[in-house]
């Protein structure tokens, strides 16, 4: 609410050219803050009162920016404000901006660095999207097995500035591999005079730079780590990625999950500043799919017309009967998906967890039957709510089983199982309902003629 | 993998009363580790393990139990015992699991306490569960203005082994109210005769005792913070809330939303750990409601009988077409939902959402009537075609729509929007389904008689 007020605020202070106060308003605001603010106005509007920020903090409030607005501003800028901004930036969010720019842009910018700058960008622009290499960053702090707490500690203490932390160090050997890790709490606990070798901690968990990103954001979560390094092919350290950047990659991933159990795309990051053809390609593929999924469940509905035309009564169920199962399904569908993502459940639970699944897909079966069965005999009369009941048991199992199963099915087939979302379940669950209930009316109910 | 392994070997050597093999193998691993590697025996054969590490390891490994097997180990082990592990957890995690143990455990466990922390673990564990007060700690670093950095920096590295963390500490005044906060980073950085109240950062952002939780995890995430100061109704600091405790957060907040959104209730933090029983109430409560809101549907059918009897073809659209309407809503409610959780989504953005949200529905029914009108010709002829074309643009925007506003709806409401869940949406959905559908087939179709 505050920063609402404050936004249209600073608008109304920009309408007045009242630079001063723009700058008194921005000045004690945290750099997340201001970016709300101004995240309305024109990507040059933007440019202009960033340039109103003294010369440190513009660069890191224009790291905070989307990536997306960061594109749009870098086009607003001419080449010098760029690269000031690109200089003072975190060296992982100026590699992101660097990657996403046009290949003119980047030329462009290229020659306005130093050389080492130039280098580290291209190194770390180059790993490609949802990896650690891709999110770590390349200012982490280095110190060597022979050196004192006290002079490890002043290393660090004259590093401090150009270093996205200090709280952790690593501890490297010749070829540049970790073979230990130190905290600044441990440093400055251990007597001054002691070597960091003999007082480093030695169980370093790190990722490598190919894998994937979660892999990252599960370890720092696990071991309640600060940072934790990250490796190249050659067991070479590279980068380092922090808990915050860990938090994001949580926050993010859950939200890419959470679309594709809801039958969402894995496109949308913010549906806030999502564009509508963005959120109609996003959701139409699934529900298209879906149609094609129902053309099974309709040939069923084909194959039986004969027993809905001599039972109309049938039709009132059938809604109640193929959602009971498809819900199921997609209960425990999204049981099984954030159980594999948090890695709360392993691929090698996958027995325990059908034996269960059957057991706790019976007891809802059987609860649904007799909820059912009532309204079966009111509505339909004592034949039609056993036929009913008896549906919706093994309705319920099949619907469960599947919806169980497929996450697993698809880790195994090396795909993403937060895929098994909603309307695929639905549609398998849809088909085997229909065949189900239908083929017991067809059995149990007399047929005219 | 590695821990599964290790896991049947440590099995294997306590079998074989080999202790000291045992000791060799926990030795080197970290107590998320050691915690997983024994997760599968008997509370009692826990507890005896933990005895043979060095003794101030056990209270830190106990800690990263689950709170529920603390409950269960603290019933298997002698009051001394569970003392000198309570003695040794961190300050937030041994008030979790003071307030889960039984009123007689409770009192047997105080006297054994010093009276400081006694009233510590009194404190906090009466806050009530999901607020910051809850899964704050106390055991947080101060200091006061008139420090010089050297002076501030010296009181640190010796409080360090009792501090949660050492890299912020916060400033406060005679009161102890919350008045600046410095990073250690800061005090190294500084000048060693600077005083503390001069280079301190005034911005401190804090959540109070009460709030929800969930505020100190977007604070901690948006701002990049190692800790956020909790204060109480008098504004005094009380604790704070660390970012590995804001990681787990947001991992659970994150999986009650998903299972909500895919209709589990919230028991559920771990499916592998939850027992039949539970599985089977968090489940079932969301089918019968779906039973229930199908009612609505098969009145609606019911009402139409004359016009389904004359055109049994009908039927087979009926799946398709609700189950359109139910999954566009479900993806709509899932982008709010979601949107709404991280806050990239904010009650007034409602006339803007609402807005987007039609026009991207337009685009998905039409899309999705031509893909139906193809089928309904070849299925039913030209007459259905059309009148199942019609039917899926307006159930497709009608289902978008309520999918969409419910999130909105439960907020203002006070109500978690999160439970505007698959099942309700898809109730709904259905139930206007139905209408629409035979409303419209039995304005457009001739009718025997």
């Amino acid at each position: 609410m505050t920063s609402t007020i404050a936004s249209t605020a600073i608008h109304d202070l920009l309408e007045k050219q009242d630079t001063a106060s723009v700058q008194a308003a921005l000045a004690e605001r945290h750099s997340a803050d201001i970016v709300e603010m101004l995240a309305d106005l024109d990507p040059e509007r933007i440019v202009a009162v960033l340039k109103l920020l003294p010369d440190d903090r513009q660069g890191r409030v224009f790291g905070y920016f989307a990536p997306e607005q960061q594109v749009a501003m870098a086009k607003a800028m001419d080449r010098g404000t760029l690269v000031r901004f690109i200089t003072a930036m975190s060296h992982d969010e100026r590699a992101d901006l660097y990657a996403r720019l046009s290949p003119e842009q980047q030329q462009a910018l290229l020659p306005g660095l130093a050389q080492a700058e130039r280098e580290d960008i291209r190194k770390l622009a180059s790993y490609s999207e949802g990896t650690c290499g891709a999110i770590m960053t390349s200012d982490y702090a280095t110190l060597e097995p022979g050196l004192t707490t006290l002079q490890a500690t002043e290393k660090l203490r004259r590093e401090a500035p150009d270093k996205e932390t200090i709280y952790e160090a690593y501890i490297i050997d010749a070829e540049r591999r970790v073979v230990g890790r130190i905290s600044l709490r441990d440093l400055l606990v251990a007597r001054d005079e002691a070597e960091v070798g003999d007082v480093m901690r030695k169980d370093v968990h790190v990722v490598r730079a190919e894998e994937d990103r979660v892999e990252a954001a599960q370890k720092i979560a696990r071991y309640d780590l600060i940072a934790i390094p990250v490796i190249n092919g050659g067991d070479k350290l590279v980068g380092i990625i922090t808990h915050d950047d860990a938090m994001d990659v949580e926050r993010e991933e859950a939200t890419i999950d959470m679309h594709k159990v809801g039958s969402v795309g894995e496109g949308i990051v913010s549906v806030r500043s999502a564009g509508i053809w963005l959120l109609y390609r996003m959701r139409f593929v699934w529900l298209v799919l879906l149609v094609f999924g129902n053309i099974f469940s309709g040939a069923g509905i084909a194959y039986f017309e004969d027993t809905i035309a001599a039972y109309v009564a049938l039709v009132f169920f059938l809604p109640l009967l193929i959602d009971s199962g498809g819900n199921a399904g997609s209960q425990a569908a999204t049981l099984m998906v954030r159980g594999l993502a948090t890695g709360d459940v392993k691929m090698r639970d996958w027995g325990t967890m059908i034996g269960r699944e059957v057991l706790v897909a019976l007891l809802l079966g059987l609860s649904m039957a007799v909820a059912v069965s009532l309204i079966g005999v009111f509505r339909g009369g004592p034949e039609i709510a056993m036929v009913v009941s008896m549906s919706m048991v093994l309705i319920v199992i099949v619907g469960s089983t599947i919806g169980m199963s497929l996450p697993f099915v698809l880790q195994r087939l090396g795909w993403d199982p937060a895929t098994a979302s909603a309307p695929l379940v639905t549609s398998i669950a849809d088909a085997a309902g229909v065949l189900i209930y239908f083929a017991i009316a067809t059995t149990f109910l007399p047929m005219p003629g």
